[in-house]
């Protein structure tokens, strides 16, 4: 049987310092990945080609938060009680399965994940299934939610209970009182942050796909929807792949392609800044390396929401028969900033200032405390602030000759001319807002995943088999290696020199003297160097100098001027 | 009472978004610092020039490992056991403090750290010292160990213990095995990774000097001791500032000045590789902007080494009275990789060939089998054991007429002529050694904590007062600030032009055009912008186009033509 691209990659991966699971001398820790040299290195550039797109281009800038996080944050965002995963625990062997996909790989049923605890429960009792590692029947067992943060211990004693956030944007959030101030109150501007998030997954994959600790790059683009529009013109020619609600639901229905401009005023998707967004970064998984044919743009199912979104759309890239969520791009409206704003004490709005002041009525009363206070005694005074509620909410009330209001569950009346009640004309120069936020929200992870899977191949080479990464130059660990066809004679002397001066030209080089030629070329091949440049005989004897420079798609060969090198690449 | 510079710092920390406390408006994370858009990209350069400095250009790799880690690889480094500090609860408010900070702060006594527990309750007694909180009494209270990893649950139920890693260091340790593969089993290599790393502090202090969640960047340098020499040439006129243990324990001590090379000499530093990165580092501390004038290398006391150092040295930086560990240099010896080699189940030596094979003299017994079966029936096979191990480590044992060994208890006498004794001659290619690691560990807050501090500075600038921050080019978050004048007539258009082209040649540049032109210098010189542009009526009169440059330091003003200003800067 031959082995799927997946092995083929972990394989790969492992040999040539891509990532691997860490720990595995102590068994391995299930859900943790370490990046390797070539791995960190790519990760690295996607991340920092990420910054350069979706912060300092469009003006945005990158905040860093702590990963802990007290628990009242997520009392607030509401992770505390929601951020839940559906689990099922075997009651013969203890183990435990994450109850939706036990229902998704057993049935035909593709997305489980929006059912109900009990609809699950019904659905296992109704296909028999049975616990995975031990066969036992589940029938019976309840379904139960699993949260997935991983809790923690700040300070000593029984200190205070913390928290791994669980995304980046939480960080981004809390801090808004300062963010604004920083922002000097001015609508529209954009945070970002790149930086760990931390998922407890009950089953985690091998690989970087289901992964319990990830890199998140996160924007969060606060925005005042009553007056702010995307630059919706830088991108609106951009061809998308939008798979919408609307073909999901169709018998065959299918990912279509439009551009920006057309998914805008088609509605197919409902947000300008959602669209603007999914233009911005199609453009980028390009510039990365991410096959635009194994990939697709996939609208979230009304069940399917965050707790927090209003609209969603997924980008998701395609490997070795499954889709993956690369990409979340959220509308959150006011959802998080309007927490934060009832649970703290800090102030989440904006002040938005009038273009002119305006002058508006207000109801308001001022009762006659020398009345109240010998008529109602110690209940004078929250009748009072009864009847300035009621100016507010029901001036009506008092055109009748008796005001009524209830306090401490007992009724008291009050006659309408000890209330003074007036309306007045308040002239107001702004109102508080909060902000509508929207997220593109990245894992950088599962790009890096992507982007090497969409590059790796395997073809023939002088009758020989070879793996090869066609990484685009943006992400390559190594730009160009350099070799001496044989370290001696002078040839390591001056492929050093060679190395040493592109190392100055600002290319990110390697250099390579052990093995033969071909090994080193396959080697470079296989961490996806799109250039190498030996130095020969020939390099020697001819003046001008020249090296002999391979292409790694190509395999092809040519000579080129020392001197012209840089030029050429 | 004037400010001190501490509370200056923090003051515009949080005006101009350089750090501040973490979710503060639910009171505060003790011990969580968040970096705002500015301090953010200060830390950023701080990591890049470092990743420069000690990965690219010394040819070492970077990796990057969870921040979560099992159990089991702190059993092996010795943190579970280990990582302590101590601690005493109030048994009145139930108040917790560090034990050994309460000594320092109520006596003569500056390094408590290194004491017993039983000392710091005598020298509590001694001293009358009370709890910081409430005042009562600490004599007789017992001083406990408290381990300051941060414990978490890995996966559902009760889970697998985790811990939040104490240093970044244990993420390359653990995965030896599989470096040591990727660097073809040849030594020397280094291993760099720049990450999170977490310590539960009894009383974190607020700013980034002591925090509980921070970023370190340590190199892992693994060499052969007796052939791996460092290019100490490179760096032997690099003059250090040492503050060495023989000074420490003088009456008057003081650090002295000497380059690398007489520190080598001289024994002042005992092992040539920390002298080599002393001199890297040092090189690196003056590249950022640290003040070499509030700077010096501090050695280690012996009752200060950590468990696994034979030998260290700390940066330190002078900051508002207090000397401060930016960054420890110390020599692991093969600490690490032995116990992860006793503790899991993978090989951490690396194979040594030699240069010509060797041949050695090996003692072997072959135990006839046919004699020791019946004799001792089910205890044969672990006599053989025995008999196999007594032969390599004492050989003398089998010239007597019978051989002793114990099993389970029983000692057991085998004739000699059972055993088989011989000497054979083996001929060895190599041999399996640990590595040794030489290890400088910088704490990236505090450096850049440093960097803020040693930059602020107060003047006056047309007899009003200014606050500035001097910051090295290479860390200041903003390289050339563009203003137009007005926001009219076409200045801001222009302006925005000039900033274009200054991004266009690689700078990084902020554009303002809200507020008069002096509080915008100000708000420069505020975030260390070292060059301000700014595009006046002149610039749109004159041919060619020129604009005003004017310089943070010396506030001095200069028209430079636009053409000329990326070479002007």
């Amino acid at each position: 049987m031959s082995k799927s691209l997946t092995e083929k990659l972990s394989e790969l991966s492992k040999r040539r310092g891509f990532f691997f699971q860490s720990s595995e001398a102590y068994g391995g820790a299930a859900g943790f990945q370490t990046f390797g040299p070539e791995g960190a290195e790519i990760k690295r550039n996607v991340e920092n080609s990420w910054r350069e797109t979706f912060s300092q281009s469009l003006g945005h800038r990158e905040i860093e938060a702590p990963t802990i996080m007290p628990e009242a944050v997520f009392e607030a965002s509401g992770h505390l009680d929601t951020f839940d995963d559906m689990i099922i625990e075997c009651p013969e062997c203890g183990t435990s399965s994450r109850a939706d996909h036990l229902v998704e790989d057993n049935t035909e049923i593709d997305e489980a994940e929006a059912f109900s605890n009990k609809k699950i429960e019904e659905l296992i009792k109704e296909h028999n299934l049975v616990c995975p590692s031990c066969g036992e029947e589940l029938t019976g067992v309840k379904v139960e939610d699993f949260n997935l943060m991983f809790e923690t211990s700040i300070g000593p004693g029984s200190g205070q209970p913390g928290y791994l956030r669980p995304e980046t944007a939480q960080g981004i959030f809390v801090e808004f009182p300062r963010l604004k101030e920083y922002a000097r109150n001015q609508l529209p501007f954009g945070i970002t942050q790149i930086g760990k998030a931390y998922r407890n997954e009950i089953s985690p994959r091998k690989g970087l796909v289901r992964v319990r600790e990830l890199t998140q790059a996160e924007l969060e683009h606060f925005i005042d929807p009553d007056e702010d529009r995307p630059p919706i013109e830088d991108v609106e020619d951009v061809e998308l792949k939008l798979y919408s609600r609307k073909e999901q639901d169709k018998e065959d229905g299918k990912a279509v392609k439009m551009t920006v401009k057309e998914a805008v005023d088609d509605e197919v998707v409902e947000s300008d800044w959602i669209a603007y967004y999914l233009g911005i970064a199609k453009q980028w998984y390009e510039s990365i390396g991410i096959d635009m044919e194994r990939f697709r743009f996939r609208q979230h199912q009304n069940d399917e929401l965050s707790h927090y979104a209003s609209d969603c759309w997924d980008a998701e890239s395609h490997v070795d028969g499954d889709w993956i969520e690369i990409t979340g791009f959220a509308y959150r409206g006011c959802y998080d900033l309007k927490k934060h704003n009832q649970y703290s004490r800090d102030d989440y709005t904006i002040f938005k200032e009038y273009d002119e002041p305006k002058t508006v009525e207000k109801n308001t009363v001022s009762p006659d405390m020398g009345y109240l206070g010998p008529e109602f005694g110690d209940k004078a005074g929250k009748i009072k602030e009864k009847l300035e509620a009621l100016a507010e909410e029901e001036p009506e009330a008092f055109e009748a000759d008796k005001v009524l209001v209830e306090v401490d569950g007992e009724e008291y009346a009050v006659p309408s001319d000890k209330c003074n009640f007036s309306v007045e004309k308040v002239t107001e120069n702004g109102e508080h807002i909060l902000p509508q936020v929207v997220e593109p929200s990245f894992g950088i992870d599962r790009i890096v995943y992507t982007v090497l899977a969409h590059a790796f191949d395997e073809d023939e080479v002088d009758d020989e088999k070879r793996t090869v990464l066609h990484l685009s130059e943006s992400v390559a660990p190594t730009e160009v290696a350099v070799f001496p066809l044989m370290d001696k004679e002078g040839l390591g002397e001056k492929a050093r020199d060679v190395a040493d001066m592109l190392r100055d030209q600002g290319f990110s080089v390697k250099y390579d003297d052990t093995g033969n030629i071909g090994k080193r070329y396959r080697r470079q091949d296989e961490v996806g160097t799109p250039v190498c440049v030996t130095v020969d005989y020939e390099t020697l004897e001819e003046d001008p100098e020249t090296v002999t420079v391979r292409d790694r798609d190509s395999t092809e060969q040519e000579r080129v001027e020392i001197s012209k090198l840089a030029e050429y690449l």
